[in-house]
């Protein structure tokens, strides 16, 4: 694995078709799935590691996000990554940014709504990597399914030649989505996370036998937040982030809540495949998951 | 030359070192100038043809601004251009573009104070050029001398691998600065439009004795506008656009003005070499420019 700092040198070690999986470090099986199905796909993949500031709303939350950059230098040997690009702060904002990237609409509600500043942090350093890193193919995680949508709207809309790619959610085994925020969680607090998950798989269950109302797929996951503060329950549309009221529309279920200090987001994708609904629940992992290595 | 109007086609067309010149079209001499620059410096060279909706604040200047494809085609082929890249608005804006790029502090002043949005306009369709094209290097015309140092700020702020290159200002035989809205005006507006570069001339002569006070420089200039009527007068920084009460960092001194309906710009770039202000006044044509063939 070749460790670069800036992107000439990370460009300067390409071959063939190149696939980015863009990071903030602290890998869990998460960032696994996306480097391996980058591997499938691709004759050099590239992991960026750098901790966006630009997307955190609050310096106490950018102070708490866990940082390992040695750990996170062994799991991407074994990965097999061939590029772990690794900028200094003084490399990716080396003056001020004076450029903003916005993506409108897609980003009014929930997480554009909870953070302010966050969407516009997030499209401005993706867009960096995508013009810096130049990607045939870029790999992201279905949790974040608005900024998923956010950032396939960003690439076409710019037309940068990259193909965005969506990967499965990947979970512990009690469901809980992999978040690295997850170790900051106390046990009890572990216990609570839970809720999410289950809530979000009811309302699955539910949608799969039937049910298209989008205010009582809500209903079934904002029911199962018991020990956990909700910020909010949507259902949405995949590609424009609106809200929907019928499950007519590939769609997604997400939730934002705060268990104790940590605040933690989830969902399931629907999809529809010949007129049926189905939800993409993601992957459960059947070990414990190297977050806790 | 290879006539395209996708970005994949152009990226297809590409051999070694692939210069950019952008355009909105109707090619005069300043075109030229950029496209012969380029071909000093690359092996590929594309020109972008173009004409942005989106960085003009009203619908009337769009519908006037002059436009002739066949005329454009003749003279880039005559001009050696390889790849002359001339995408539908289909290609260019498939769909309302929900992403905007903008670059703050260079662009409150001037040309951004009088025409809003103007500058996110282009910053978009640059940065989308940037980003479809990716080509390595990129050449603009000091006579855009604002827009000029918002691509550099652009390409630096997310990383595209581009060298911007500045060229200087093409002029008339009688210093007016080539610009297709010079088709639009009538004999007498066109000599009116004299007073621009004249003014200009002046401060710069001012300069190069000894003047170093903005607001003398721009008084100079001001006081040539008789027939035209002034938008703004203005000393700026090079890098950061700041009005400058000395003349004591690399600069321009810019003039906005309408000659009856037509808004034109133009400036005198003072540049620093060891120590003395250098104008550079750009380029005089000495035959009629082609803008009238």
């Amino acid at each position: 694995m070749n460790l670069v700092r800036t992107f000439a040198d990370a460009r300067a070690g390409y071959e063939g078709i190149v696939a980015l999986v863009p990071t903030m470090g602290f890998f869990h099986e998460g960032h696994l799935a996306l480097m391996t199905a980058a591997e499938h796909s691709a004759d050099t993949v590239v992991v960026s590691h750098f901790v966006n500031p630009l997307q955190f709303d609050s310096p106490a939350d950018l102070e708490r996000y866990p940082k390992d950059l040695e750990r996170d230098m062994a799991i991407a040997t074994e990965a097999k990554v061939d590029i772990l690009f690794t900028p200094t702060s003084a490399e990716m904002i080396p003056q001020p940014l004076l450029t903003t990237v916005t993506v409108d609409g897609l980003t009014d509600s929930m997480e554009g709504l909870m953070r302010p500043g966050h969407f516009s942090g997030v499209a401005t350093i993706v867009a960096k990597l995508f013009a810096g890193l130049q990607p045939h193919l870029a790999f992201f995680g279905r949790k974040d399914a608005q900024q998923l949508a956010l950032i396939r709207r960003l690439a076409v809309d710019l037309s940068f030649p990259v193909r965005v790619i969506a990967h499965p959610t990947v979970r512990e085994s009690d469901g809980v989505a992999l978040s690295s925020r997850n170790t900051l969680l106390t046990t009890d607090e572990r216990h609570a996370a839970r809720e999410l998950s289950s809530g979000l798989f009811a309302a699955a269950a539910a949608a799969e036998v039937g049910e298209r109302n989008g205010r009582q797929l809500e209903k079934i996951v904002s029911s199962a937040l018991q020990l956990s503060r909700p910020d909010y329950v949507e259902l949405a549309s995949q590609d424009r982030v609106e809200r929907l009221d019928e499950l007519d529309r590939p769609a997604f279920l997400a939730v934002a809540a705060r268990v104790g200090k940590v605040r933690l987001i989830d969902n399931v994708a629907f999809d529809l495949v010949a007129g049926e609904v189905v939800a993409d629940r993601g992957i459960r992992l059947e070990h414990p998951s190297l977050l806790y290595r």
